[in-house]
Order: C-alpha cells, then sequence, then structure tokens
C-alpha cells in the first residue's frame, strides 16, 4: 500500500486562542500546553474526516493513544495571540499514525512535535489495526 | 450612573469545543475546566468590544483579577461536546465586574457561574477604576 | 445521628508547592488551580481515613462528584510557595458531604472555598448514599 | 571542564501522586501531564542544590526555560497512583543543561522524558550562561 506512506500534501490548520490558562509565569505560553494545542489540531483533522474519539470508542472499540512526543520550542508565544497550528500525516501504519505538527503566529514558527500515536483496543489497551475506512480517508 | 448596573440584556455566547484535555478518569469534564471555558468567553466579550488584555496592561496599566468564583455543575459534559459559553453582565461597579455564565449543550444547562473580577494595577495589584471607555462600552 | 452534622474538630492539613505549571502569565497562581489543591488535599483526607477514590469506585461502585463550588481569592501566591491546604468537614448528609477549605501561606489566607461533594453511582451517575462506614469514619 | 559533561551516577527521585486533575476520559494519566511531573522533579532536584527559580530570576536575572522535550508513553497511570519521578543530569552545557527523565511505578517504566533546558535572561529571553555556582553544584 504505497498510499499509505505518502506525505500529507496540504496540511490541515486549526486555530488555537492564547488565554491566561495556557501561559506561566514566564509571561509566555507554558511549554507543555502545545501538546493539547496540537492534539485539539489532530482531534479536529480527524472530525474533518467524519470522525469523532467517543463514536470511534463506542462504534469500533477502539481508542487512539498517543504513544511519543517530540517538541521543539522556537519562540515564546503570549496571551491574546492567535496561533495556527497545522497536522500533517507523515506516515500510516496498519496500528500506528505518524504526525508532523507546528505552531505558527502570523507564520512564524513557534513550536513544532512530531507525535506518534498508536491505536488500541479501548478496553485492554491491546494494539489494534486502525479501522481500513479511517485509514483510507485519512491518507488520501 | 444608572445604566451602569443594568443587566447585559443579550448574553455574549462563545463556544467551546471539549477535548481529552478537558476530562478527568470520571469520563467527563473536569468541573475545575469550566472556570477556564467561563474565562475564555469573558476575554472574547470583551475582545469584541475592543479590549485584549494584554493591550490593557500595557496600555492602562490595568489587569483584571478574579476575585470571586462560585459555580454549580447540573450535568456531565463529555468528550467531543459542543459547549456554548454564555456571558452576561449583572453589574458593574468602579473597580469591578459581576457576571453571570452558563455553559449550555444544546440548550440544556451543564454548569453556571457567578464571578466576581477586580481592576487592579498591574504592577502592584492594588485596586484601580476601570477605564471610563471600557466600562462605557461593557455596559451599553 | 447528630454526630453526623458536628463540623470537623481540627482540620486536616496537605502542603502544595507551587510550580510554573500553576502559575499564569501575571506571575501568580491562576485561580483555577486552587480547586486542584483543595481535591488534592481532600484526597489525602480521604486516604488518611483508609479510603482510596478507585477503590471506592470499584468495591462500592460509588464516585464522589463536586456539586457546588464557591471560592474567594484573597492573596496571589507565587512560583516556589508553599501552601498548606486544610479541609475541614462542615456537614455531612447522606448522599453529600459539604467542605470548608483554606490555602494558608505561612498562616496568612490565600484562598478559601466552600465546596460540596455528591456520592453517586459510579455507571448511572444517579446520587447514592455515601457507604456507611466510610461516612462513620469521616465525621468521628 | 570534563568534570561538567559527566553524567549524574545517581538519580535524584520526587514523588508524585496522581489526583484526577491529571487523568483524562481514557480512565488514565493524560500524557501531557508528563512534561509537568518531570518539570516539578527538576525544580526539586535544583531546590536540594539550594537553588529556587524565583530567586534566580531575582538575583541572577536569569530563568530556565525548556527548548525541547521528547518523552515515551510506556504502561498507562491510573488515579491514585504513586509515581516516582527520576532526574539525571545527562550533559552541562554553559547555557543549557540535557536531562534524561523517568516516571516509575513500583519500579515498572510509565514514562520517560529527554529534556533540553536553555539559560535565558529573565527580561530578554536570550542565551545566558549559568551562574558558574549553580552549574559546579548541579554536575558535582
Amino acid at each position: 500500500m504505497p498510499d499509505a506512506r505518502r506525505a500529507d500534501p496540504t496540511p490541515f490548520i486549526h486555530p488555537v486562542r492564547i488565554y491566561w490558562e495556557d501561559t506561566d509565569a514566564g509571561g509566555v505560553v507554558f511549554y507543555a500546553n502545545y501538546l493539547k494545542f496540537f492534539e485539539r489540531a489532530r482531534t479536529e483533522w480527524l472530525r474533518a474526516r467524519g470522525w469523532e474519539q467517543e463514536k470511534l470508542r463506542q462504534e469500533a472499540g477502539v481508542m487512539f493513544v498517543v504513544v511519543q512526543t517530540a517538541v521543539r520550542y522556537r519562540q515564546p508565544a503570549r496571551l491574546d495571540d492567535q496561533l495556527d497550528i497545522t497536522v500533517a500525516l507523515r506516515h500510516a501504519a496498519p496500528a500506528s499514525l505518524h504526525f508532523m505538527q507546528q505552531a505558527l503566529r502570523q507564520g512564524t514558527l513557534v513550536a513544532e512535535g512530531d507525535i506518534k500515536i498508536g491505536c488500541v483496543d479501548a478496553t485492554t489497551f491491546r494494539p489494534r489495526r486502525i479501522p481500513a475506512e479511517l485509514l483510507q480517508e485519512t491518507t488520501t
């Protein structure tokens, strides 16, 4: 399936506004919160393809879990900033997805992440194949 | 100034989507997070009136701080839910604002809050009058 | 059972240290986080009485849910501060507990909360009686 | 300075208890929170060496900022779990520190992180040398 290995040509963009809850006493966005922003964007990317995670759990009995995250923090972001969070699928395997994500403020790179997701049984937490229909939609 | 004491006739609405970060092991939204949702909505309410909090700090040297919060949790909200967060100014005093806020899911009340905000000097944290221009805009 | 209605004479104390994650761009503890500190202290208060919430869910099939919170913020707390969080049971009813809690920094009141907890079925979220054994231990 | 490049022989351990605030609707610890646990442990590691971050900012005019984080999530952790968070300094450079950290539950690896910290001017956010006294204490 060579298609499953093709990178996403046009990254999906999800806007995130910075509120007090996102900042820390350094006056900037608390770095751990970029993982939240990246996840919100992946959730919307999935929803745009017709999949909600709660339904995925109920109907297919599977969940996506985050297996590995690597984030580089390039520039501080601040209160009231509007960030564009990108989602690009870099690689899709039968039971995992690998995303490249960026947080951009008016085109300037603020943070970038490399996120690996696994598909697991919602009850046992054991690896499970990503539903074929979903995999097809996410990689075309 | 009797106008300053009139309730806001039409509540402002800010939509909030529920993500994994908002939930807890009970399977529902972690109750402390409604304070975040209420604040996001107040921030957008203020922005819709032309005021950003960062500018307020830099230009007028003041900050809004939360003085008191009372929240009643009526119904659990869950992953993927879309909530409408309302903002209604109940009372405006020279150095404080009192808001009534609700979190609604398709018209059903999920949580409601009674939030008191004070205006303080951004450096000393001492009470300061709300800039007249802002007070006027927020109460008309 | 008049005993169940007596206030807790000696408040339980749980220490909380302030880290970057707890602060916001105002340079102080983000107000919503006091609800987290109060809950950590209630959890330790319960554990000191021999009850863990996960066990409570598995063995008795019940969960405690927060029904109402009222918090007054008195003084800002800052990075590296050590707070003492108190837990005093003010009132115990068959299916609910009402706590008074304070956050103190070297004896100075930083924030105080009035927290109402309900006991619910872990599956249906319907009100359930607090296990008698637990109620007895918490009120003596 | 070969000493500055030696790994920390005995890792520092900071205990972290899992509360509701740390979990998500999957019933386990929300992955982004391991970054918070790792940071609490680094803060205590620094404090054990006589340095508080707030003092560092006020006295030396510098702050530590997180530049890069890589985390692998091995096992889910749950409500009421007690985790041991380790801190091992892997490498110290003039303006940065590189830590290896683990979250262990009774000896079982739950998550592990590779965290790079930079020392910056507290006002300009430009790179600054780590105070010599601190560097010496952290690497011996």
